[in-house]
């Protein structure tokens, strides 16, 4: 079907049903990151394949809103699809929900399938348009029939995560969380975040694009336990694991049924913000609903020992595929033709020769020059261009291992590095140590701290426009919460540091036209000491990978920044080094040499 | 009437009135910081004297809520009063309301005097209380017949605070409300707060502590000005000044019928925090709320260009009171008795040789050794203490001028200056300096450069229990809002630093039964420059005082630390020498050698 002839088709239903405006958003069912093709609604209807946007429909206006990363890719796949573009002013903000309420007339009727709408996401539709008299009805599905050869449900097999690397085995983790229930006064505890499944539950499958997931739903009661999931992905020998461990399975979409059959009057625990509108609604009607960052997300930002423990190693091993990588590009960048594309690859090929490699954490984002400026990017065959021995090259990228997940930028000069490069390398990287260099109070948050990270910066007149820091998963998600290090402290962000947690420290430097320069490391928060003064806690820093000391300015260091960036080099060299041949070793001597 | 009388007298009342929690809190009807004698209930009830509290009475319990700083003085007050000390867990909270929470049964009544308490205070009641079946009622005064000589209103006479001063007129502030009320679409400003009254008219009087301010409230439409006060107060001169300005003057008490009288369906704006209960449920019935921080809060936090220029003069005559004071402590410390009490009365004659000084701003803290670890000190003839030529004194102290308010902390060693002294002093100091050395992105709100005032004390396992800044009135409050410099990001705090604000910068250390460190400037913000990444702002240090160099451990300094500080003190001895006698000149030049 053309794209246009699926908006007259959409408008047919909505005349039928007697609905004004129709709502499209970007979202699955589990309100992850990276949406499965069954659900990349907007992309089929549309044309638009922007990771971020939602579609409203109405009589005689069709438009996607989407943030300014995405103006010119939009502008262009949306040419002759009916559909506009409406540039947002403030990204991930729900822009639209201005606009019905400007556009609508008293009466008039909003409708979504609320099965991909979060519950977030509908009470603020509740919230601004019933009170102006817009009726809200979030149960209908205007796209499924039209949508021929749509992808169907993720069907690859799931595996277990061996006690071995999750350090805690299922039944250990089930426990814990019926304790915080306990502690809560709560029933029942609905998990609908896939990351938060898998970590439960100790398994992992292949349903979403770089992370390990399994498309799934799972309760927990005080005495019970219920996974909801396609039981054709599950092998035998899990199966009955699984079982054994008390597990009940369900299929997957069972789960609406079952949230109604709860016992009218329990108290249920779930997260608003990323439980979807209709499963919502099938537990407001009996329970009562406490709302909150769900208890596994926030076990398992607190890594275990034993996870920590396969971090630290995790890092040597992923340094090691670095290392050869960069040597590889500073021995080849003249002999073959590399792109950021071919770049991209060979790095994935070091990563898989290490053990327990699975995949990249997320789509490397490698920017030569001015493609570094774009926060963003990723490159694609329209837009690949080849390495030359001139400019900075910015390659953030990150993999996936049974034990852990790694993210790591690293930029570097290809050659003739000019004195502004050099400055604002130096400056960035003052914010990287300084960050890393932070001891701070128990009960600091994240945003009490990550000015430390840009005041270099600062004091130059310069800024950068995303987050300092967010947590990454134990082979899980490489953006996971509740933890960051962000300017605003608003919603769950205010949340206080923890040993254990693992997160990024990762502050930059985008000049449009020119290039972009970010130095990222993971960082560990570990207890520091006690004084009279209360608990103090700091950070290790865990990754493992030479910082260019080309594009350092030590004119701009402090001694305390030139000390750290020494002793972290002798660490660089003497856990990487061991695993490196002979040439390889001689060149990270030099590139770890102090300044 | 006996204290124990009293409550026998208030239970009856209770009995009467079918009342079983009574409450009492220590506030005004205007919800300011110092509360005039009239208002003084709870000290007249209960014989507690401290600066917070609050009272709740039952049939078998009475009991006062205070905060650490006060236990010992509250088990001593309340000896034989009936009243009991409850102790707060974190200061400032309600958990009276727990208590409250916990105690009452379904059905029972808790009663108070609106006029007394906030609205948000009575909004928390409503919103814990009601829905576990207790009433409330809100009009209920079970005080004033039994309180015999209770302190009258106050009756003092206003005057003018000149445009000289104030930058603006009375009738061109009101002009910039009502352009604000007019982009906000409201048609009614309720004024409930002292010094936001006082600014809009450029009037001041004696009626409150430490603040010259005047007990009134104030209405203002977008065509009509109402100030409510008791005429007695206003000279004649004044009083045709007003009439002139199109003032309506009407009397104190009238505030509420007037407020009943506003058109049906209006829309009021006013600060629920600051507004009293009596007054907010007059306005309720007939119109719509606009809840925010009020217009003239707002507008008064930006100082005008010509508050600005007295604010630079005002300093110097400040800085040379402060500095003739310590030149007198350091030449007659040894030579005769000099205690607390008798040092905080020579700053303050010291002050008064000034132009245009009108009092101190707030009680002097002049802590001895110890006494300098006690947050709050301020000395009383019970705990005065000699100074000795030994150990550390702070003194943290500021004056009310006709052109503007001050507030200054220093320490210094009277003596023998140990290597901790010194170590905790210079730790602070960085503080201080790195706090007023950044440069920030326009839109940066307090709590974002805060952590930079803490970072020297973090690194060695120290911390203060205080907030580093808030701001500063122009000849009003010393404590005033919205912007601070805390470590929370709620409520109001979250407010951007913008240029024309005043506010301090005062990092501190404190060692129970040692000492108490703290230096305090006060600080403008200011435009720093326009970059390709934004407008940024930075501070300018307006406070003129030397700070004391023999407690600085220069090894602690960072260059810019040290080039800061012989920048400030070449600053301070420029512009306070030329009042200075040759004796005193030749003390500070040495105070302000470079380190």
């Amino acid at each position: 079907m053309e794209t246009t002839q699926k908006l007259v088709e959409i408008r047919k239903k909505m005349t039928a049903s007697g609905i004004d405006a129709y709502f499209i958003p970007m979202t699955d069912p589990h309100m992850g990151e990276y949406v499965p093709d069954r659900w990349k609604t907007i992309q089929w209807l549309t044309g638009f394949t922007g990771s971020a946007g939602n579609v409203l429909i109405t009589k005689d206006f069709a438009g996607l809103w989407t943030d300014s990363r995405y103006f010119l890719q939009a502008e262009d796949q949306l040419e002759n699809s009916g559909f506009e573009l409406v540039k947002l002013k403030i990204p991930h903000t729900p822009e639209y929900i201005d606009w019905l309420e400007e556009t609508l007339d008293k009466g008039a009727s909003l409708a979504f399938d609320g099965e991909v709408v979060s519950t977030g996401i509908s009470n603020m539709f509740s919230d601004r348009l019933a009170p102006v008299g817009i009726k809200i009805n979030s149960e209908v599905d205007l796209y499924s029939e039209l949508w021929v050869n749509r992808p169907k449900m993720p069907l690859g097999m799931i595996y277990e995560h061996d006690v071995e690397y999750a350090g805690l085995t299922r039944t250990e983790k089930i426990e814990q969380i019926r304790e915080e229930m306990r502690q809560e006064g709560v029933g029942y505890h609905v998990l609908t975040s896939l990351d938060d499944i898998a970590w439960t539950f100790n398994i992992r499958g292949r349903d979403v694009n770089y992370s390990p997931l399994v498309i799934a739903y799972a309760v927990v009661s005080l005495k019970d336990t219920w996974l909801f999931i396609n039981v054709d992905k599950i092998p035998e020998l899990l199966g009955n694991k699984l079982l054994y461990d008390k597990v009940k399975i369900l299929d997957y979409d069972w789960v609406y049924e079952f949230l109604k059959s709860i016992k009218v009057g329990s108290t249920v625990f779930l997260s608003q913000t990323s439980v979807n509108t209709r499963l919502y609604n099938s537990v407001v009607t009996v329970c009562r609903i406490r709302d909150g960052v769900s208890i596994p997300t926030s076990l398992k930002s607190i890594k275990n020992p034993v996870e920590l423990g396969h971090i630290e190693k995790l890092m040597v091993k992923d340094g090691v595929a670095l290392s050869r990588f960069f040597y590889w590009l500073e021995q080849n960048i003249e002999k073959e033709r590399i792109t950021e594309l071919s770049a991209s690859g060979k790095l994935e090929d070091f990563r898989a020769e290490q053990d327990n490699f699975m995949g990249p954490s997320f789509a490397t984002i490698a920017g030569y020059k001015d493609h570094g400026a774009i926060i963003h990017y990723e490159p694609n065959l329209k837009t690949d261009v080849a390495l030359e021995p001139d400019g900075l090259f910015l390659l953030d990228s990150g993999g996936q291992y049974l034990d852990g997940t790694t993210d790591t930028t690293r930029t570097v000069s290809l050659g003739n590095p000019t004195m502004e490069e050099k400055r604002d390398f130096t400056l960035v990287l003052k914010g990287t140590i300084q960050l890393a260099m932070t001891r701070f109070p128990r009960g600091t948050k994240g945003y009490q701290i990550e000015p430390f990270a840009r005041r270099a910066l600062w004091d130059y007149g310069m800024n950068y426009g995303h987050g300092t820091g967010h947590g990454v998963g134990f082979f899980l998600n490489v953006h996971e919460g509740p933890q960051t290090i962000g300017s605003s402290a608003s919603g769950s962000r205010d949340i206080p540091l923890e040993p254990g947690m693992l997160i990024s420290d990762e502050p930059g430097i985008y000049k449009e036209g020119k290039y972009g320069i970010r130095t990222e490391n993971l960082v560990v928060v570990e207890r520091s000491e006690e004084t009279e003064f209360g608990v103090f806690n700091r950070f290790k820093t865990v990754t493992l990978c030479y910082i260019d000391t080309q594009l350092i300015d030590t004119d701009l260091f402090l001694p305390a920044e030139k000390d750290w960036l020494n002793e972290y080099h002798k660490r660089v060299f003497s856990e990487i080094s061991p695993f490196l041949n002979r040439k390889e070793r001689k060149w990270l001597k030099k590139k770890t040499l102090p300044v």
